[in-house]
């Protein structure tokens, strides 16, 4: 999908990653696109179509791998935490750092799922101008 | 997402409208999409990210506005007839029939929402070269 940022202009109004990852809204618009890009990945090694939800624990699993741990309150529980990594996912593709089609190719690449989807938050942060805090 | 059809070579397996409606694996791919898509609806229309599932009655609905609901046998319930819904929709999209943002369009156009499925449906049919049967 083309011109992104301006279609969903709301994406540009984020400055700080912190900011990001403890956007509730944000997390539930990536929740629904966690779940498609991960279906696509499935869809794609099986060789057929296959829809499943992704696991909340796999997703704090790889913010921990991240690094990001830190950047959120002390007493977030393991479901924010996964919460806090389907906002950066969602907010890498619609800023338009990250194409569907890389990002189900890193989701592919690893063995291990929370290894992959930590390598694709890393690199997201890595692409992007959010602020590092 | 470019070149969908070579990404995900198994949409091309499909030749007839009823195998599509009838295919559980393709419904469940669909159920993924089809939340990230009226998610995304709902977020360009807000100006604000908006997560949501899609209710299967409008689906249900939808698939009868369209004239469909004759291709499924006589007893399919709501869940099913919701199911297929979904099935068409991402094989529109996998089969480069529809782009992402066409869809966005064509449900943020209609006020009330199975309409809008129902006209996505339509559509979809209109472009494909699946058999209506």
């Amino acid at each position: 999908m083309e011109n992104l940022k301006e279609y969903f202009p709301f994406i540009r109004k984020y400055s700080s990653l912190s900011e990001v990852l403890r956007d509730q809204e944000l997390a539930s618009l990536g929740d629904a696109f966690v779940n498609f890009i991960y279906s696509l990945t499935l869809s794609r090694t099986a060789g057929k179509p296959i829809g499943r939800k992704l696991d909340s624990y796999v997703l704090s699993s790889a913010l921990r791998k991240a690094g990001m741990r830190a950047l959120l309150p002390h007493r977030t529980d393991r479901h924010k935490q996964a919460d806090a990594a389907e906002a950066l996912i969602v907010y890498g593709w619609l800023s338009e750092v990250i194409s569907l089609r890389e990002t189900i190719d890193i989701l592919m690449r690893e063995e291990d799922l929370s290894e992959g989807v930590s390598i694709l938050l890393k690199e997201i942060i890595k692409r992007s101008r959010l602020l590092r805090q």
